[in-house]
């Protein structure tokens, strides 16, 4: 099942972790819509036309939700007796933290295992360095980037793009290596516009004709941003607000493998017995973490980028 | 030259205008950096080298900007003094409506003919069908929008893209049209939310899961249509907003076609001597119309397109 | 239904038609792969279910066939015999002219009115100026070319692409055109490789460091090209070989537009009683022309186009 | 300066490493035409004019070569003298073993330490798990084969993609995995195609309307396993040559990432004082390897790799 926001790659772990489970001689099911199909029992056999064709498509084909009612215990009642009668002994959840503690909660009622593999965009799961979806986003924003850049060399004018990231900045500070932009705006740093006004009065002294700002939404600055440019720097600036053309897109080869992959440390982790795991990639390695340890880890985004984006906020 | 915003497809009218120059035995020229390069004497021979590896770049290489000076005498006058001393007798402009009206000045002072080549992602300039750039600004739009597709029909979610156009919904119409859109607010159409409301309850209750709206920039509803959704049709909706992404990406073959016939068809309006024409595409055919008459024109949307989209207003 | 090879844009008309027939007050079915669904009967009510999601997809989502058993008149008849059995009256065929002849038989046969959408990658469907696909197969060229010119840049070096196109060379010359080939072989005109040879010998000496040339499949000449510009060239020389590449992608948004077009003229010569007619589009405007008219226009690529590409023949 | 065959990913690097080496105190310069460009002193300071607008570019901007001048002493001394003459110092070079071969050898003569970054779509360097332009090429073969995807799906058919890979077969094996093809052949694995066989009829006879088969071009079996599947499988079968189109394109952004780190690392192992280092990525870390040691590593594909493409070669 998917569940939580959805992210590229999410379609490849289904499809992997059904057929990887086939050649280890379980039958898998494919759960419809989320915790929300759990409970109402949208669930069918994973045969080969359900994952035929699905390899290459954004989203989930599965759907998702966000279920308010699985907090209940009746309806987790509900969703235990779903799977009991179809013969449903194990999950494999393919989302983000909220959903693996909803599962853990679901094991500690009626004992059925899961293994969470981590997807969301912001990459902000903690215990793991990767999250299905991340490079297929990058590279949608990188994208759009690249097309403004084609029209900011033709003017001498500022841009703003906005990229998702509520409470994490590694959308926005790695597209903002990416694609060489002037200021970066995240949550984690704390910016100083007068410092950045001064650099870039600098710049345009030398040459500079036009400049690229790249602001995570959790920031709440891209408004505000633009207008001061317009105000402070005197340059003609204009925003993009990227939204959810960073959830879609064709899932990149990265996110297709790094799926597979992921998928088949789930199955094997369910078939060595583990029983509330997440599906972790450390230091280029793949691992499992039970979910009751990630609640202890904080969150934390590589130093090093921290660093280096710190020379774009001041 | 090129002249005002950009467009994709400045650059192959560019490449195109000079090496059929050549072929018809002239001595093309590059003016970089628009009106203002024209005052500054900005100007150098179309080498090979300097049409080389343009063909497929968006933007304009040669750069473009507004430039209140010419519309005094004096800065005409030392633009004027630039082109006699280079041999400069005829100009192409590649632009909008703005900088075929400053040539038209330009003309009436120095008598120095010119044709002008519409290009403009709005597509709003009166007399012709087509202006250069808005195929590929379509094209644009619609992968954003695809994107979002992919995501939309994982969730139960309302989406909002907001287009370019201040005054004109041509982007936003055909957009809505060739991605689906559920709803398209423009400048020309009156719009009733609350019969958009009552559409889509009904339409929820048959099973729609999910909205898509197109929002032209000019009707200035991006932000409030978005609270809307979430409010009055109680849908997760997020706002989407374009920018300069619709400007950038490398040009359509129909866009280097049509630059490519563009081009031809104002060399060839210079050779025959006419002196002050705009380039049109009309019912399918190219002519010229003196830039005089352009200005008794009302620019004025397919009637054809307005009807389809009222469907998608109310 | 569709029929024949397929194309982008095929997906979008069937969506078209069925809307804009369901908005005429008709009761729209789709056929599920072509003439061989005609006879086993496969064929469905066009739900909103079935269309919706299939607007932005490449290829035909009802799939398609080379049926040689429509040929007899006993499988034809059990055709006619599925449909009688469903109430459905007429017809419309999105296909190529194999495909509107097979039609034409079946209404000579048994009086089922038809109406076809020309839709081939080839444009060489006589009485239209366009077939869908067309736009986006160019396009998709177009991005191969533009990825080879990045590199074709950074070396001494040939390279030829051979695109789709066995007896028509439309492809590979507007390709030629947008992507500034400087070598373009098709079946309509004769080349001259000594002359050839010649004038790149010149443009090398004169500071011409790579070479690109567009060959059309039906010439057959894309491996002894490629080792010619070894041979007689002294040019580290590689070929490519499109393929499908250039049947799929999403559709343009001339495409869709154009397929919405093509499905209304469709519905619209149905409802006013024609019975066996190719829609088709010329000069800018929509008409049709009865199938048996068709078949003594032979089809002839625009001079123009042809008198364009002489120069890179030669 | 980049050297040896071209690969997405040289742009960034170029500008990363010029840009680091001036925050580091030094005054980067920038070779143009690899080997040929120092025996010709085709060598330019680093400015941020030239290194700026290159960042999103495939291929490089400063041109590659194979020069076999270089293998004689008396060019290397020319070299060298062009060099001593800028006062240059230190060299990165960003290309394959050959280059790096070359560079050793220059080391040895006249003494000039330098850093080899490895850059090279075949993913085949020793000592190293990443050359750059890998994840472009991979996504590049991405998009066409989901392109091909989408037309198969409307028709009984076969097609073979042939991507490049004259010893090393892991695009065609990764490409394989990410896309789901049904077979795929390369140099490390020996094929069976009787197994092939019999095992497609069985899938045939299961429902299995297409296939797709990845070659890659080492095994020389592009237009051979196409005639096979015609005769062999009695399946419509059709082959696409990717050929440049995989070195081309913009850099992704792991492409551009890797980059930059490959360019740090180089610098900062010159600053170190290392004389002869190539700079590697293993186990998701970045380490020197002296170019003496590669020569006695033998390249190895990641044995899961191949075990996974067993069961699409048989």
């Amino acid at each position: 099942m998917t569940s939580g926001g959805d992210a590229a790659g999410m379609n490849p772990a289904v499809k992997s972790a059904a057929e990887y489970a086939k050649k280890c001689g379980m039958e898998p099911y494919l759960v419809e819509w989320g915790l929300r199909g759990l409970i109402e029992g949208w669930i069918h056999a994973a045969t080969s036309e359900r994952l035929s064709g699905i390899l290459h498509r954004g989203g989930t084909v599965l759907g998702s939700s966000r279920s308010k009612r699985f907090f209940e215990y009746q309806f987790r009642k509900k969703a235990f007796e779903n799977l009991e009668k179809m013969g449903i002994s194990k999950l494999v959840v393919i989302g983000g933290d909220g959903s693996f503690s909803a599962l853990n909660q679901f094991h500690a009622d009626f004992g059925v295992p899961f293994a969470g593999i981590p997807a969301t965009i912001d990459n902000d799961i903690p215990g793991t360095d990767y999250c299905l979806g991340v490079d297929t986003a990058l590279n949608m924003i990188r994208q759009s980037v690249d097309c403004i850049r084609d029209t900011a060399a033709s003017f001498s004018r500022a841009f703003v793009v906005e990229t998702m990231g509520r409470h994490c900045g590694y959308l926005a500070m790695t597209s903002a290596l990416a694609t060489g932009a002037e200021i970066c705006l995240v949550p984690e740093i704390k910016y100083d516009l007068d410092s950045i006004a001064e650099k870039m009065r600098l710049e345009k002294e030398q040459g500079r004709r036009y400049l690229l700002a790249i602001v995570a939404e959790g920031t709440g600055m891209g408004e505000s941003l633009t207008r001061w440019m317009n105000d402070a720097l005197g340059m003609d600036a204009r925003l993009t607000v990227l939204g959810h053309v960073q959830r879609g897109g064709s899932p990149t080869v990265y996110d297709r493998i790094m799926a597979f992959k992921f998928a088949v440390a789930a199955i094997d982790a369910l078939s060595a017995g583990k029983t509330n795991q997440v599906i972790v990639f450390r230091d280029g390695t793949f691992g499992n973490i039970a979910i009751g340890e990630i609640a202890d880890i904080k969150h934390r985004v590589d130093a090093n980028l921290i660093e280096l984006c710190e020379g774009l906020s001041r």
